[in-house]
């Protein structure tokens, strides 16, 4: 644990999630003594805005961590996996952004509301959990304590800015030459994402699944601590700027109560219940953006079983699927 | 059943599903001695242009299809139970395509790949099913017949289309304006759909299901004429023009080959297989637009389950998942 005013570094501070991460240590009032921005490549200095401010941004240097109590990553797997024992080996707290450490044993993968009790035990070391799963996890895990889960199918509807900034000005761009009738042309995803559906984010495997969906897997069972829960995903990558939507069908080893569940979930923190569809209240993209919360809604009981129920959960991606999570790690380590 | 050249009609022929069945009968060679295109509306006569051509529309009358053996209706829910069944008192063979009529026990639903057989005991009256039903059935049935499907789970990504032309510019619209900063306001979906994800497609009954989604299930069991198939359904509108795409994880009685569901499947009428992740191919909305064929990609065992596996099955909601379909029925009539 970490105490009093802290000296904190972030790595890949221009981009979407090293950026957002460095505005909540601010909005938030995490105790800082220093905050230093790096860039994760060797590029020319530059700024980014914070807070009204034009705060520099340094090129990446081992060295010039010395003396940082803590130090965000998010500047992507193959970064971290160069730089991130390093950057703890000089006794720096490490929090990890990527996916380079999340299953490896020897450190916390944690999604604070869920399974901050892992923290306790750290090396140095600790790993934010995939965007996808930190809002599933997050619904589910007040839900398993009270039923324990058994089993997970999951189709998300996930944002472009999931895939960083560059992703948000190709469907920008895209769409706008789709409306105007042009060609179409794109460099982040393999196939026009605007006006499209790409049931494809990450790697495939020789069994045709994706990294993104068995990062869903393993980093559940991870998280909450039960190796049993099975959860089987499709990922897929939308035309949204932002915020992570996912239809789930939960089955658990009890018979759930359906208000039960509502009142569950109401009470938990980190959850907003919007799920009012007769009045077309039910959780959308584009009411979380910006938004620390995750927003639960369509809960329904699963006519075929008394232990499944369906519901539609939505984060924004860049908050509580990135940044805030990180954040929150951070608050619970001081 | 009809003989030689038959006198047709479509109601509905200003509608985007109506227009592609007027355009499809002449493309199809369907044996035509007239076609008759009417407007739902008392509107003042109008034209379409089909085959280059423009033909006149009339406003709809009852007796002016006297003398007509087959008609078309895509003029909505309402107009259908308003006139279906006078029409089909004057002996003319109707091919609806709206809801209205498709749970009537004495009413045929039919996907012709699927359950022609149901055709041969009609009273006149024929009904053509939900667009995002049909696409899954035509997948699911050849697999259903090797080992009996149980339960099928299935997230939609359903565009805007499938809402009528009026919706198709409301898409338009609100993407430009969203891109432009702009304000965005709308008439046919209750919540923006540029940029967002509506979990919401017709109306909600009181325990959370859309009528959609009870559509998906109970069209199914009619179709594939066995009601122990259970269909739990969340359906989702998405900002895509065209195509809809549906994840479907399907669990059978027996053991599934995988190997033996792709054989399967890529032998099946009005199916493409489009599976080959590694080089990126898959099914996606924007290479299904005018196409007949439905396309199923991405199918993999369930790891947790050697009963059931996922897919993700694309089709052009507008062909298939409508217009084509009806015209298929009215071919195995003549």
């Amino acid at each position: 644990m970490l105490r009093g005013s802290q000296v904190v570094s972030v790595v890949g501070a221009t981009g979407l999630v090293g950026s957002e991460i460095a505005r909540l240590l601010l909005l938030r009032g995490f105790p800082l003594s220093g905050l230093i921005l790096f860039a994760s490549g060797k590029n020319p200095e530059r700024t980014v805005c914070l807070a009204g401010r034009e705060v520099p941004v340094r090129p990446f240097a081992l060295d010039a961590l010395r003396g940082t109590d803590l130090c965000f990553l998010a500047a992507g797997g193959e970064f971290s996996r160069r730089n991130a024992e390093a950057i703890a080996a000089l006794g720096v707290t490490v929090i990890d952004n990527s996916s380079a450490f999340r299953m490896d044993s020897r450190v916390p993968l944690v999604v604070p509301e869920v399974n901050a009790d892992d923290l306790s035990e750290n090396s140095g070391l600790i790993a934010n959990p995939n965007c996808s799963t930190i809002q599933m996890v997050l619904a589910l895990a007040p839900l398993h304590r009270e039923w324990r889960l058994r089993r997970v199918i999951v189709s998300t509807y996930q944002a472009v800015t999931g895939a960083g900034l560059m992703a948000a000005g190709e469907l920008a761009r895209q769409s706008d030459a789709i409306l105007r009738g042009k060609a179409v042309s794109g460099k982040v995803f393999p196939h026009p994402i605007a006006f499209n559906a790409l049931p494809h984010i990450d790697k495939f495997d020789s069994q045709g699944w994706t990294r993104e969906e068995k990062k869903m897997r393993d980093e559940t069972k991870k998280i909450m601590g039960d190796s049993s829960i099975e959860v089987i995903a499709t990922a897929v990558r939308v035309p949204v700027f932002r915020g992570h939507s996912e239809a789930v069908h939960a089955e658990f080893m009890r018979d759930v109560d359906l208000d039960r569940a509502r009142l569950v979930l109401s009470r938990s923190p980190g959850i907003e219940l919007l799920d009012d569809p007769a009045n077309n209240i039910y959780p959308m993209p584009i009411d979380c953006a910006g938004l620390d919360i995750t927003l639960v809604g369509r809960l329904r009981r699963d006519p075929t079983s008394d232990r499944a129920i369906c519901m539609w959960i939505v984060s924004d991606n860049l908050r509580k699927g990135a940044a805030l999570n990180a954040v929150q790690i951070a608050e619970r380590l001081v």
